[in-house]
């Protein structure tokens, strides 16, 4: 497994890589690597030649009054989890690499971003898309994978890459749990020993979602009502929005549709926790 | 010389040219061609094996009250022309081609695009960027080059592809002018007979400030007076702005150095017409 630092080294390899007829998979991250990341990366391992990551904490995507210095990092631990994929390259720059002196240019995407995260973290997908967009131009990889526990996110890439006309598959990777259900996330680890118990309430509100849309329930205020309810009869928690929304728009629906996403963001303890499910209707 | 409508066309000729190990030279034009368009495509031919140009009048550089529906068109000739240099490949895309139904994505430079045309055409660099990024994707050239005239324009595009890790190099080519020294513009053809006598104070206020700073003037102020009364002499004529800044950063200077850039715009009749010059001081 090899380590970069600087842009040309990783442009280097991918060059070499492609032209030798070996395709590329890649897996952006900000690192403190959890077992979702690492099926991202298997994921790649199983559809591509090479597979390469990055480590990267942007700190364009971050409002000035979120968790970018306190957001966790372990490099050792993240290259030897990393070599159990294996990854054959990681990219891990410093970030002065990736935004030098004068750099000013910035790309967004409107529609899909413009509610749930993209309201309670203005600028955020725009940090996220522009460094992503970064991280194409330098890995130039064939395929590029996301995790679906950041539904909106992987949206936005998506949008992103087809309206850019970039040549770069992106695809999802489904959300890893831990055994009670919680959705693997870096951000776990602020949860305090009750506050973990509490944050169970985030997918077991989306079962209690999926049993009422089974159950012929259709309509959305109903539903949003009872998993708020749920999530909020746990202690610590504040919902900051429950929203059943369009998977490719991720605009609101009025009426339960036969594929419908219900997404989550939730405070619990000083942790910010998103979640998500797509509800199938009959 | 291949004529496309179509994004994948363009891409794979693209991709068979730099398969079989020669260089693509690139130059987007808005289409109603002059000898500025054509300097530019005989530059790329001399440096690339291979040219391809674009004709597209892109909408979303155009504001509300802009001339998008007036832009002068004339396919035809500008094929003819072309094929003089020759031009291996022209891209001729329809709007939706470029932008489909959902399209919601925008590249936005910030600081380089804050004065000068930024400040009289809002979102303007913003279109610019953002189509010429999905030009640099679809066509993917060693080299793209874009005329001086439109300097302003040549420094967001170089900031830009360094911003973003581009792997294009951006190259300037020279202004070409009108015997009477008239930058050549799609645009002059918006001029009445007596507007296009006026429009000579243009570039005779460029020779101005380069005498000027020859005899000794570093004095911004008395310049940017001179040159504003110089041109404000010609009737039809309404000077938007005349500035000295410095050529990297597009920002006034105080005082004029080695290399400063004197930018105009200039309204004549209903054309709003733009030229500048670069004067050095020893």
């Amino acid at each position: 497994m090899e380590l970069f630092k600087r842009v040309d080294e990783v442009r280097t390899w991918s060059r070499r890589t492609r032209a030798a007829g070996l395709t590329v998979g890649f897996v952006p991250t900000m690192g403190f690597l959890h077992e979702g990341h690492l099926s991202l990366m298997r994921q790649a391992r199983e559809k591509c030649d090479r597979v390469a990551a990055s480590i990267f904490v942007n700190p364009m995507q971050f409002g000035p009054k979120e968790d970018l210095a306190a957001y966790p990092r372990d490099l050792d631990r993240d290259l030897e989890r990393m070599s159990s994929v294996p990854v054959d390259v990681v990219f891990h720059p410093d970030p002065e690499e990736v935004y030098p002196p004068g750099y000013q240019t910035r790309v967004e995407v409107t529609d899909v971003t413009r509610d749930l995260c993209g309201r309670y973290r203005p600028g955020h997908f725009t940090g996220v898309a522009t460094v992503v967009l970064k991280l194409f131009h330098i890995v130039e990889p064939d395929l590029a994978i996301f995790g679906e526990k950041d539904y909106q996110q992987l949206v936005t890439i998506k949008r992103m890459a087809r309206d850019l006309n970039l040549d770069v598959r992106v695809e999802g990777g489904v959300t890893v749990r831990e055994p009670d259900g919680l959705a693997m996330s870096s951000r776990n680890t602020y949860l305090s020993g009750e506050e973990r118990k509490s944050a169970r309430a985030l997918s077991s509100s989306l079962g209690l979602a999926r049993d009422m849309v089974a159950a012929g329930q259709r309509d959305p205020a109903r539903i949003i009502e009872a998993v708020r309810r749920h999530i909020e009869d746990h202690p610590h928690t504040r919902v900051e929005y429950a929203e059943l929304v369009d998977p490719e728009t991720m605009q609101a629906v009025d009426r339960i549709g036969p594929r419908t996403l219900l997404v989550l963001s939730v405070h619990v303890g000083r942790a910010r926790l998103i979640d998500n499910a797509v509800l199938t209707a009959s």
